[in-house]
């Protein structure tokens, strides 16, 4: 199989990752998880849903926490348009595509359209948000890990090779790839458009289903002094994976379970990739198993993902690419 | 005077800083305190030149030293167009403006664009550059501040609108922005394309002339390592200003003179800024003077900056905006 | 003049720094800026006093401040002798050397012994506290610059050869002093008993005066966050001198000033100094000036010091030894 | 079961650990791993013999590796006795307690005592080394983690209760230690001299076996960095526990096996203890399972520890303390 192309110019303008909506069981655990441990800050508390942003963000939220009596879910993933056309743009895009596409409103948010990918993610667009003020410097405003901003969504997905193809047409770019040795199969895409290793990543796996949400700490210590607040306040446990180093896009990175379950990622170490003589980094079976370092996961890693409201997971069934996610990484473990 | 608007789309595509060509006296002295104090990367040194890049750089270089026998000047500031289109279009658009571009062979880039912007800076845009090894785990590589990338330019200028009004047809976003109380003269600039809050920077003052380029960090305590590293390889004289805290684009910051007395600022904390509703952030003389944290600059910070090649310095002769950037911080001081 | 012998073993064991009571005018403004900026941990506030510690301090307090509405002194410093008996054996030695030692009742110590030393540096020894619980893993309770523990008090003293020679008679061990260049005339002495470089300093200069007490933090980066949560909090301007990089014990540091003028030097980088092989390491003027980095302080820190309560300064005399810490400095500079 | 005494006046100075005298196969692979992975600084390399020791350390070595054709084990322990006399009387202490102690020539140290402790632990005391110059501030020397001095040693002794008692006879503070819920059978104790909570360790387990030599590093981002160079360098898989938390002694930790299976803490996060009115602190095995944070162990980190020269290990009998540290720890996992 061939690797895609991106779209240039793209036919309309996405910018970034944005959000995530998920629901829990009760707002006050999440809380306590996400500000008091990490140090999320709030940007509202309304109608049964908590809207939390990092501490460099003006965007009103890059994290929403909707209180739900169900088994919890991740509702959507939230993306950036630039402009108020762009998001025109796009819902004449995915109608052209049979990709039904409209209008919604969602609060603290300018219109937003809905969508969902080629392999069933539930998306959003929206092109802009009620503005917060940055607290880049209100150190004492700052808790935790201090997570800086939302920079990326991994999602596992049946069908790696379609949502390439798919997120290409939109414009974004591969920065780094996984592929077994001597094949182009693509088991993992890190796919982005803000300009550094990625906005949304896709892996192979039952899915759609979101693996996590990844937020970035300003220095290499925060991470560690995540894990000691984690500790501190009780969710030592949470601790699945890490800290550790990435051999793909060369994060460092801790990985923790909020207490319905959810997953997220705090990581650091960006690069920037903005040049048009860039291609994509190939990593294969082997390279991926020199890790750089790290002890192994715990085992749900591998294996547990948040679904998303109303998808139902399906199998890759793609004859020539059967490796999942968790047997690939067990191979590498 | 009135905030000029961004153009966009752009006439082109721009999207960063790339690189600085600055002329010095002694190729030695110049490894001595980039590579082996400060951990800029080496990628060829030849016909003269040291080619240098940061250690998360693939492109290969954004530093170039060339040895010259004449008083050390800023020959070019460099700025990455997209695709080989946009140089083209960029050529158009310039000639357009009466503004003369002619393309040139520069070693190790692609095809490059020679024009001087409005108030005389020259400028050189590329689209590509020869690829080298990102080193951002080569951990065994790094040294000193571990300078990732280039961030930024800051150019002084006796016409700070105009250079404004000149970089927003461009399609540059004004992320911040000094204005003395109670008018909208603009005094300081922060320019961007690529997402953060500057790829160009611009400070009313006797010029063009390049106050310094800016290089990013990891880490808070690089900041701090870079200046041991200084004070450990007989450069701890060097330093200028700083550690200390900006107040406009919150950076944590440390100003070196080189051994040829040309500036560079390494800093840590950045933000993204990539949402149509980020107004620009002004800051007044009042505002300003409350900089959170840091000793006085040493005098010559205010007063001393690297000619362009070729470039005799006007002072500011805008009747409305008659303070200097010396005139302005030593104020603040 | 020579540089005197510790005495072993000493006559009663001495073990560290303790603490040291300060005068303030407004505790809640004392608050504000140690326990809310910089970090430190309330023990206990009553009867007009303010019980401070360090965040891994096991021990009650290593900081009083006591709200007088006099000119703000320093009341007393502390030191640690080992057992009950050492206390006695204390009183006997100072006894003998004609120092009117008594006992007193000092809150939350046990017996306190109170002497002035030899150059009139008012003293008081107790060999037991209150125990309070050690905060080094009560993330949650961390804040500013998470100050660890009392190190070490600078005195500014008339007569410093006195004062190291009564000190090393206590057993305390010189780890590093300053004398001009080829001679051996004490003008910075740096004495211990933990078995890092100092317990207490002497500095030549009218006195005694407290110039600081110094407080260690964990990491490089505290010195930085204690800067940001200083600027964060309002104290910004109270940074006198910093970050730099001492050359005689190689600290990072960086000097305030509290609201009412008393001088804390938060710092990182010990070194263990506890082998008999160990000779003390001698700085002379030159080597001084080869100072790693740092900006100049601000003037005042050479010149302005705490006085000690009822106690006169008085000018150095020693004709030998004409030069003030000010001076000096000033020529180091 | 009770919790030993310490002696006061100790009858001999003991001041703290000082060194470890490994055996190796290969004198380049522990190079590598050591000093150009983690940075260890060679003072020495004669007669077969590798010496090494930290960035701040003033002696000549606290690191001794040995070339060997036989399987590696440790040789000895080093302690350090304050002065000569100090020697004279530890010989004079061990006879009388029927413990064989004779003074031997070592390389590079003064005169050295060779006995075995009560558990028959090979030590070597000595009062003096060969002096090296400080490289605290010499960051163009640093590597890796910057190890900043030998702190403490970890063996594992089939009589814990009678490790404990002997050390205490010797003036050592017990700062901390675990015992099973409800008992005081001593399962793990943390000994010292210097002031710190540990000089010596003693763990239940079949030995005396050295389970590990720790080194301090100077931040807690050393500990990531040291994990960074070890990836970097090709030692990555040497990992074996760790980035993470203790709960006792609070450290944060990675531990590494060398070349030859000899282990290795670097760690960080200090607290000074040496008053009177410290008394150990107790964990228990409920206590112990709160641990803060941190992935569990490879299995062989419970297992594996490096034998003593000529020593044949002999498992745990006490009949009250029947649990070695494998499976206390692995109930804990």
């Amino acid at each position: 199989m061939a690797i895609p192309r991106s779209a240039y110019p793209a036919p309309f303008n996405t910018t970034r990752a944005s959000h995530v909506v998920l629901t829990v069981g009760d707002l006050g655990a999440s809380r306590a998880f996400y500000c008091d441990a990490l140090g999320f800050v709030i940007s509202d508390e309304d109608g049964g849903a908590l809207y939390l942003r990092g501490i460099e963000e003006a965007c009103h939220h890059s994290l929403v926490l909707k209180r739900s009596g169900e088994a919890p879910v991740c509702e959507r993933i939230g993306l950036r348009a630039y402009t108020e056309d762009d998001l025109d743009r796009a819902q004449h895009y995915f109608e052209r595509a049979d990709l039904p596409a409209s209008f919604v409103d969602a609060p603290h948010q300018g219109r937003t359209l809905h969508v969902c990918d080629v392999v069933g993610t539930p998306l959003e667009f929206c092109a802009s948000m009620a503005v917060r003020p940055r607290l880049v410097v209100q150190f004492r405003e700052h808790r935790g890990a201090c997570p800086q901003r939302i920079d990326h969504f991994q999602v596992l997905a049946p069908d790696v090779q379609a949502a390439c193809a798919f997120y290409c047409g939109l414009g974004f770019r591969l920065s780094e790839f996984i592929a077994p040795d001597g094949t182009d199969d693509l088991m993992f895409v890190f796919l982005q458009r803000k300009g550094n290793p990625h906005d949304i990543v896709f892996a192979s796996g039952a899915g759609p289903r979101l693996h996590h949400a990844a937020f970035s700490v300003p220095d290499a210590a925060h991470i560690l002094h995540a894990c000691d607040m984690a500790g501190s306040c009780g969710f030592g446990a949470n601790l699945e994976y890490g800290p550790g180093r990435h051999g793909p896009g060369h994060a460092l990175f801790a990985y923790f379970r909020d207490p319905d379950g959810h997953r997220l990622e705090l990581f650091n170490t960006h690069y920037q990739v903005m040049d048009i003589e860039n291609e994509p980094v190939r990593w294969n079976l082997s390279a991926m198993r020199q890790r750089s370092w790290g002890l192994p996961p715990r085992r749900k890693w591998y294996q547990e993902a948040s679904r998303f409201l109303d998808v139902e997971p399906r199998e890759p069934a793609h004859k020539a690419n059967p490796m999942t996610l968790e047997k690939f990484l067990a191979e590498e473990g």
